[in-house]
């Protein structure tokens, strides 16, 4: 199996391994259970460290694309689909590897990213800060950075006060917390579909059951919900309120109003994942803010912005709920980083990180304009124009699942599996587009190609 | 409430509340349930920041000293004895606060730390690593740490390939992920008594019983083990083997390979927490070594070495398992901190680490043979010598616990509350004393203090 590595590329040696695996796996229409050549066999023919094809391997084992038998080495996985590309929540943020343009990728590409500000604050903190160099973060995080969160939550309409804010290693570890605090195996939840993978495994992890409310473009779908709350009596809503992952979508401030009302008569516990409020100008409708702190839980990120690897994100809730959590993060992490605590601190008080969020909004704005007007020039559907964020949600005249999938190799780009989004693991044509990747010429040309099959096929 | 804050103290400022609120509430034997002035008011009459004033109430609630009760602030704990010092597993690492000399610290001194490899290392990441800097970290972790750490493992004994080792953020993810992937609520374990404080926590969290072993001088109670496993068949046995916490004991080989005869024979999962392993020069028998990788999961981890704050552990197992955990770590957290690993790695590879280490040990020895020699002297009785590790288990001639609590805060040093280091909460006249803060004056004073009170009592 040749991979073709590029060792000067800015893709890491291993994404382009994942990407070569992939492409071996999915091009090559590998049937399920097939076994891997040996990491020792691929590692010699492509002059790599056996720990990197490993390490590649894994990586796609935990995206579902291979299995591992012990003794046997790696397998093709046999529930997969031989026609379906990386999972939509790869966690790497590579751009551009061998395997194709990830239009669907989750997060801003390498090429995006802006290390000067944040290699100072880095650097700074190594030098001058002892506390945060060797010790544990404390329960509720560092006083410092907690009252910058505070301020922003203001600038949001969010009040909250210093009791109420507890860091996160990122927006996962605040939804693992909650999730952990509040809910028991055959508990039941509400969630929005299409949504966010990484949460549905957290909940089937903890044994939890799903439900699903189809996410509009103005937010959930309202009756759906009330129905759903009626019939079924569920503890809690998960929602995504603005540049939804993966529809681009915002809550209207009539939807939230209806969401707070309904969750408020029924007791549903009110989860606001808002990780993306920082790539928007505008203020929008927050359920937190509406709520004015009446059990909505908030949370937020510097993942999507600053960086994914100085993890910190953050929950703003009632006191008492914060301390419950504090308990859980002291117990399953004793504290957490202080020193990637520090880093951010001082990003936000310096201002860098306000004026990096200044540039990412006004890039992506312009990108995410250029993307809408190639897909309308390409005659795909658009759900919704999103005004901030990531992700636009579209598909394309051309209907047929398998080709479209076939196109995107043809020219290059790599989509999304087709259930990646659905709680229930159901199949779609609707595709998640990163808006910084859109420009490339390989999206352009992808969006494109469909234009042959018109008309669409119903 | 006037707290005595020294701004010029390198003990940072949450922490010299968190000893003053520990000092008014142990040595003003407030009763429990007592409000605690407003945070408010605390800020104003100490010139403090209210966020400073609740980030340590909120620490001193994760302890177990305060309550807080939503609309009324912060109390006094219901549950808590008058007369026991701040919890035994305070994640601060702070070394001399105004509430005494912390002789139950579970980590170093911060005037132990050497700041300058690991800024260096720091800057140099910040510097040129941008996938360090911005990037998710993977599944498994970063590849060039674990090949260090796959090293450092066989110069343990303990043989595991590439596709064996998972990187956490410290230990206690590890541990965490570990109660996750394994036990469901009901589950019954083996734990050992006295044993690590945050285990007992985060075993309870998942529902998980806890059965106790005696820890004794050569390891647990290989009798009592059997017949706790012959009567309860306990799914696993996790187990400090070296350098305990908090006993500083260590298994004997003989010891050793009893506890892997009657786990293999009843199908106890093994889980060995070395988290000590570097603070000692020798090998020692190793579970995970005699074992031969047939099920015995081992745990390692930089924290009480290098950093706390740069969290970076790690777990070896079989390829399957962690496959298993990585599957959770991705989930959980999206993979952790790249930029800590980065760091990690470099710090190995460069040698930096494992001069650290040499010196540490250097000193540790100095210390601990000092200690020793002030407790023979002071006719205290010591569990074991320990010939490695952080800790020295000891017990003074004065059997009276309270009267031993209060010679603690006469002399201005700061214990463990009895039922610390207990599964069950039973409460005991062991000290767990950190070597490294037994040389102190204070310390040395305390040991001596009980000589008064002979001959002891039984």
């Amino acid at each position: 199996m040749e991979l073709r590595i590029d060792r000067q590329a800015m893709v890491p040696v291993v994404q382009q391994i994942v990407d070569g695996l992939t492409e071996w796996i999915v091009q090559g229409e590998v049937a399920p259970a097939t076994r891997l050549p040996s990491v020792r066999q691929i590692a010699r023919s492509n002059l790599l460290s056996q720990s990197c094809v490993v390490e590649a391997c894994e990586r796609l084992v935990a995206q579902g694309l291979l299995a591992v038998r012990p003794g046997s080495g790696f397998m093709v996985a046999s529930g997969l689909s031989a026609r379906c590309g990386p999972a939509g929540y790869a966690v790497g943020g590579a751009g551009d590897a061998a395997a194709g343009l990830r239009l669907c990728c989750g997060v801003l590409p390498e090429s995006w990213r802006e290390p000067d500000d944040l290699s100072y604050a880095i650097r700074q903190v190594a030098r001058t800060d002892m506390a945060g160099l060797f010790n544990y973060g404390t329960p509720l995080g560092l006083p410092a950075l907690r009252e910058q969160i505070v301020k922003r939550l203001k600038g949001l309409d969010i009040k909250v006060g210093d009791d109420q804010v507890l860091t996160t290693a990122g927006a996962s570890q605040g939804l693992d917390l909650i999730v952990r605090a509040l809910f028991k195996a055959g508990d039941c939840v509400l969630v929005e579909s299409p949504g966010y993978a990484p949460l549905f495994e957290l909940l089937r992890l903890q044994g939890v059951r799903m439900l699903e409310v189809r996410r509009l473009p103005d937010g959930p779908d309202t009756e759906a919900l009330e129905t759903l709350i009626r019939s079924f009596r569920p503890r809690a809503l998960f929602i995504n309120s603005h540049h939804q992952n993966p529809t681009g979508s915002s809550l209207t401030p009539a939807v939230a109003k209806r969401i707070l009302m309904l969750c408020k008569a029924h007791d549903v516990r009110l989860i606001e994942d808002d990780v993306y409020a920082d790539l928007h100008h505008g203020r929008g409708a927050r359920l937190a803010a509406l709520g004015d702190g009446h059990g909505v839980i908030y949370i937020g990120s510097f993942s999507k912005t600053l960086s994914s690897s100085i993890r910190v994100g953050y929950v703003a809730a009632d006191a008492e709920f914060i301390a419950q959590l504090a308990r859980i993060k002291t117990v399953s992490s004793l504290g957490g980083s202080g020193f990637c605590e520090a880093v951010l601190a001082s990003l936000l008080a310096s201002g860098a990180y306000r004026k990096l969020v200044q540039r990412l909004r006004q890039r992506l704005a312009t990108d995410r304009a250029a993307a809408l007007e190639a897909l309308e020039d390409a005659e795909w559907e658009v759900f919704g124009k999103p005004a901030g964020g990531l992700f636009i949600w579209a598909r394309p005249a051309l209907a047929d699942e398998a080709r479209l999938h076939e196109r995107a190799r043809g020219c290059g780009v790599a989509l999304s599996p087709p259930d990646a989004f659905s709680p229930s693991g159901e199949r779609s044509d609707w595709q998640r587009i990163n808006v910084a990747y859109a420009c490339d010429p390989r999206a352009r040309r992808f969006f494109q190609e469909g234009m042959a099959d018109r008309p669409r096929v119903f």
